[in-house]
């Protein structure tokens, strides 16, 4: 806790508003310089813009590296790049964790390998797997010619497994003591350490063997009287996890049990890393973050001062995707153009059908995507969610279907126009139903995150459908 | 930590299983009990029954209350309160704070009052707060009459607060310590202690007028020698929350700041209360799901399980916004009837225009909004974006316009609808863009959320302008 302490979510605001007015005042002043050439004036200058960026070096010095990550992300290129010089020196390797990836791109873009050697040397073997891939490929052998043994077999650990994977989350910092002493001895033991690492909130009790056989919470070992063994007031039964767990469900177990940090074990239970609360607290809120990218439908996440090209390539992709999907539901309206020419109100009404099945559709989606996420679906409750969905879509079909149906036949005077308008909704609401409930499921069997994507096809299916459905039955009953 | 230890998430789905098995068992012993009616035969498959739901019961007994609320949430009704009579009686209270809220009122609804109360008085202040929101109201004056009065202040106080304010967010478990004592004392202090609260990673140094000095992580306590005085080694300098903080700016502080818990102080620096991890993990994980519940367009969490009639209510307001939204869109084509007649080919192409512009716009949109919620956009950068936003949604209405303009084209052999479609597509999806930067900006400005109804707003704009703007034009230019 060397660090400068923060100081709460408020302030975050008035750092990026003092720092922005700085940089504005530098700028000035360098405007200034260009515009006159006296040598006096130079000097003046020089002196300003010196007094300047020492106010707001101070001002850096005093934020926390999570803070100066912030601030870097909310800054355009050009004035991100002038505060990283400041703050590189120090505390990059830490910096360059906190930021998002697209952030750290432009960051590293602006380092020499020297100073990429000289941040990634300052950090650990897990935090240094985060770091590796974003880094240019031509530092990484005499970055791994730097580290030891131990420490190289970790980075090769952690970069082995997938970033959703409790072995790439895993940390090294544990402290392991055996179960055959006394709380005294622990205790004793415990000041010989300058610090703990970061949120112990348990010391792991292992055998010779390096097998885990328990935890103490430090709670425990400050209640009880110091005279007792380890082994009397350890739990032999935790809360251990596995390198390929999946860090979400890891997660869940974390929020579940009100856990800080638990022993991360291999298949035969020696004791092989630690998984913490703060980067759980990260999956969680990637999780949230990356399902609300990815159904807006970016690629990842975006920094927001990114070139105009690079925001194009990063929502190409998507764009893609739905043209495609527009075209198909463009060509199902081609097949009908002749009853559409018949009767022209067809082309007015048939996008509120396609539009309420998507709708539709994405509520149904939505709920069975968080209930599969939080395992409440067993194997057999498939059927009952069908049949409780297609009621739903019934009803509503039924009611809004029936009021816009009023409508249409209202605005044109058409009973029969109407009533397909009431049925095409109708039947609609049931395809969005069937398919919201039938594809996320479908997913999942597969193996597949149904929160990725399975709102593009519902909407695809209800566009497509709810056309060929309202125009097809125009065609049979009206024309 | 008397509670049952939970084993990691895997075990879940097992669990969940197993009960369903014992369930179903059951329900079928009580169906050929049903249709014979000797009185041997009754006396076997009481016999069975009771074999039954002893194992049962055994099942439920070594599950956390976490794990059983994940459980009784996913169970359909009938199912779920079998499970809830056996094991209600130990542990209802932490297993109603547990499930989700639509869950919990199908569990109150099982319950008598004296059941309520017993449930109640289990639980401490602040998750006695956040029940009584959902028990029914006779009930409330026998319970409030049963706490003491620290009880019911408290209480009262987290409920003056709303959800989403660290108030109704904090409990009141804290170890607190002055600063002229040993640490030495502290350690023995400490003993006294049965157990230490719930996360416990620090202690808060207060005055005699319970003003917070300072906090003493326990790692301090423990690596530091015991004959230091706690003013020598406690940090003065702490990150500290007030109770009208909003829930989701100090969880990014704990996330930023990798804290665990910490101190809540009133206005003028008393200690009032604290906030942990655990509850900010809630926060955390409920902010994204809210989202994705708002953008799918559900009101609140549903019960999987829950009626028809209730599901039709939850997702009402929604349906009925865009029936709205989809009205106005169709009346914007009903502008248009005369040049669609001439044109046919207009019809089936306009809703690739509209498609095209919603999906961009939200692109857009998800990218501001995340942004906000993080604070990277300083005040003077909203230009800087719209010019980036206008920017991209150029260069992708002449590529993609561009692709469509010339499958048009091709399709009718009609250049001048290709162009017609192609400057449609940019102005549709420059429209996009503008909207897209400047909806959640405003709904900023105006104190809204802009995560929620920013999407049904830009989706409405770019369905009515995109039929707008292409028909229009194809009536300036075709017709």
């Amino acid at each position: 806790m060397s660090e400068p302490e923060a100081r709460g979510p408020h302030r975050l605001h008035e750092q990026l508003e003092a720092v922005v007015e700085l940089l504005r005042r530098q700028k000035l002043v360098e405007q200034v310089a260009h515009g006159q050439h006296g040598a006096h004036q130079d000097l003046v200058d020089a002196l300003v813009h010196r007094q300047n960026q020492a106010e707001l070096q101070r001002h850096l010095d005093a934020l926390h590296p999570a803070d100066i990550a912030r601030l870097l992300e909310a800054l355009p290129l050009d004035d991100r790049l002038a505060v990283w010089q400041l703050v590189k020196a120090d505390r990059d390797g830490e910096i360059l964790l906190e930021v998002s990836d697209a952030v750290r791109e432009s960051l590293i873009a602006d380092m020499d390998d020297r100073e990429i050697l000289a941040a990634a040397g300052s950090l650990d073997a897990d935090e240094l797997a985060d770091l590796v891939e974003d880094l240019p490929t031509e530092v990484l052998p005499e970055l791994m010619a730097s580290l030891d043994a131990q420490q190289r077999e970790r980075v090769q650990s952690a970069l082995s497994y997938e970033d959703d994977q409790v072995g790439a989350l895993m940390d090294f910092e544990m402290v392991t003591i055996r179960e055959d002493v006394s709380l005294e001895t622990v205790l004793r033991y415990l000041r010989r350490f300058d610090e703990l690492p970061e949120q112990t909130d348990k010391l792991f009790v292992v055998n010779h063997e390096n097998l885990l056989t328990g935890v103490l919470p430090l709670h425990w070992l400050l209640v009880n009287p110091p005279e007792k063994m380890v082994s009397e007031v350890m739990a032999p039964d935790v809360n251990t996890f596995h390198p390929d767990d999946k860090a979400a469900e890891v997660a869940q177990a974390f929020e579940r049990y009100d856990l800080v940090t638990a022993p991360v074990v291999d298949a035969s239970g020696h004791l092989i890393g630690r998984i913490t609360v703060d980067a759980m607290l990260d999956v969680i809120r990637e999780k949230g973050e990356s399902e609300a990218l990815s159904r807006g439908g970016l690629r990842e996440e975006e920094d927001i001062f990114a070139s105009v090209w690079a925001s194009v390539r990063n929502r190409w992709s998507w764009l893609a995707i739905n043209l495609v999907t527009a075209f198909v539901a463009s060509r199902v309206i081609g097949l009908f153009e002749g009853s559409i020419q018949k009767l022209v109100a067809l082309a007015t009404l048939m996008p509120i059908v396609a539009g309420i099945g998507g709708n539709s559709g994405n509520q149904t989606i939505t709920m069975i995507v968080r209930a599969l996420a939080l395992g409440q679906i067993a194997p057999d409750s498939a059927r009952r969610l069908w049949r409780k969905e297609l009621a739903v879509a019934l009803l509503n079909g039924l009611i809004w279907g029936g009021v816009i149906g009023a409508v249409a036949w209202m605005l044109y005077g058409h009973l029969a126009l109407g009533l397909v308008m009431t049925a095409a909704m109708t039947l609609n609401l049931l395809l969005a139903a069937f398919a919201g409930v039938g594809i996320p499921m479908l997913m999942m069997r597969f193996g597949r995150d149904p929160a990725l994507g399975s709102s593009v096809m519902i909407t695809a299916m209800t566009d497509s459908g709810g056309f060929f459905i309202f125009l097809g039955l125009a065609t049979l009953f009206l024309m």
